[in-house]
């Protein structure tokens, strides 16, 4: 037996004390008589353990998955609001929410923080928020969002120095980022719907076009919602690769570049997983995020995503990587305290 | 037998003469002592048709198909640049152009046209256009470009009235759009890796959130590159749907809504033709466009797509409805013309 380690699960269920935390602090961006809201939303235990108790960690239990990776929302990080001080309380708050859950529930949940990005500010004012996460509250990666500005793509590629000084710090501290934009401002983008994946497109996009892990060979980098039109379009991406006098995908991209499984059907991850490598593949489900309800087709939730891997026809090894070794492999913090706690399940 | 129809046909071989207009054009833009070039470029018929005989034609030989929808290169639309009267007299210029290709070879070309828009112009202005190349010129569709900004997205959605007038116009004409934006001023988007396949799934989402096909019931639409990211992710879609309450897919887009076989590899195709009604689907295979090479895991071109469509396992009838029978519904006036003029092969 093996673990199942979700890595992509979103806290979409927090506490309402939270936005009405956000509120404040967005009002007193607009009302110049406030004082920025600084301290903690006050939100107790008993709060926290009953929105897990009856949202992720049941799910947990009824699928039955082991431990997600747990991080702020993504719609609700909402990098374009404000400045670079709202953003870092912004980011300091919803971290600390979920260093609570992971000291509450520490076997089913591990932190991967939300960044203080701000549209025009270099990501080097992200270090210390990221550093805190990872060496104080045991965080094993982060969010990174390739366009702080919601839908209008003004920062530069991700291949661009720019964002070296938070890529520098991500290998010096040995921990992953997920490239998830957050919502959207732009009326043509919906935000799970259009903007979520076109952001793994584009980020996809921009990696064949540099030469990011030449500079950063250990780098790594996941790309959720099953790497957003990538895999469909492989050979176009392929094709394109050589076109541009790229390596092959398998040299330029793939030891550094992983997907996630939140693709909501069954021939969706068929392909997926006929595809690409399946040491690029991650386990994860998205749980209580964008897409909730039952697939009419199934009966089953269309995030139940543990479904689709067990129906693949390929072998329990391959499977394990899928739900548990490339996890460990790509979140090393994640596999040294696992094997620190003796967290070992089966 | 049937008729092998390809739906997505750039003209990318257009002589240099057509750029040099093009770049007297701009250049007139930013040279205040210059009058806007106005006169059509000097191309005589036989540089037209060694264009052709030497690229489109010869590859419809090559690859045994037997008409192409043949319209003005996507990226070359830049409806961003200059304005109204700059893209008027750049789509008149490039639509006469495909004119006279359909006229020297009117067995194996169909204009489709470019439209005149320009950022923050209301449509209607691309209605005398549309309406003198598919009265006056025997063009059969055009091509919409969602994205008249070019990659920053300043337009509203498809769904929004601002549109109207064009769609009104199509459905009185009785020719369908394709969905397709051109090149990218955003140094995020990739044109051909990321803008263009983030079009496709954008504009399907918007469809999805808006009801457009209730105002046009018998509008027709054409996303192409495969529909973009839509059908690798046609749960998350659904769940959309459905999380909307608006009614399945079938009723809700499929009756207005076609994906192209733009898709370079063979997964990608059974993917497309498994989740994507067959009545969904028209051939294309943007020859001579986007994705140029060899695949080195076939030993055929990416963009030979009729090969993936060949190997399906489907009926002789769904493989007809996808060459043949799909775009002749779509396309009415295609239809109508090769009727008229006794086209049939086989």
């Amino acid at each position: 037996m093996h673990m199942i380690i979700d890595c992509h699960g979103p806290y979409t269920t927090s506490p309402k004390a939270l936005d009405e935390w956000r509120d404040r602090q967005l009002a007193g961006l607009v009302d110049g008589s406030r004082k920025l809201a600084a301290s903690e939303p006050q939100i107790s235990d008993d709060q926290l353990r009953e929105t897990i108790q009856l949202g992720q960690l049941r799910i947990q239990r009824e699928r039955g998955s082991d431990l997600t990776l747990f991080s702020p929302r993504a719609v609700g990080m909402a990098h374009h609001v404000g400045n670079q001080r709202v953003s870092e309380d912004w980011a300091r708050v919803c971290n600390n929410l979920i260093f609570r859950i992971t000291e509450l529930f520490p076997r089913n949940f591990v932190g991967v923080c939300q960044l203080p990005q701000s549209p025009g500010v270099n990501p080097s004012n992200c270090l210390p928020e990221l550093e805190r996460c990872v060496k104080e509250l045991g965080f094993v990666g982060c969010n990174l969002n390739p366009d702080p500005s919601g839908g209008y793509w003004k920062e530069p590629p991700l291949t661009d120095p720019w964002w070296y000084p938070l890529f520098e710090k991500m290998v010096e501290l040995d921990v992953p980022a997920m490239i998830h934009v957050s919502g959207s401002c732009n009326p043509c983008f919906h935000a799970t719907g259009a903007h979520y994946i076109n952001g793994d497109t584009t980020a996809f996009m921009q990696l064949i076009q540099g030469d990011l892990f030449k500079d950063f060979p250990t780098l790594k980098l996941i790309i959720p919602h099953g790497g957003g039109a990538a895999p469909y379009h492989w050979g176009r991406y392929r094709g394109l690769a050589q076109m541009m006098k790229k390596p092959l995908l398998a040299q330029h991209l793939l030891r550094n570049t992983y997907f996630d499984t939140c693709v909501y059907h069954q021939r969706g991850i068929d392909l997926l997983t006929d595809v690409v490598p399946t040491d690029n593949i991650l386990f994860a489900s998205e749980m209580l995020g964008a897409v909730q309800g039952i697939d009419p087709q199934t009966g089953h939730n269309y995030d139940d995503t543990r479904r689709y891997i067990d129906e693949l026809a390929i072998s329990d090894e391959h499977k394990r990587k899928i739900f548990e070794t490339n996890a460990r492999k790509v979140y090393a913090r994640l596999d040294k305290r696992l094997n620190a706690v003796g967290l070992i399940h089966g």
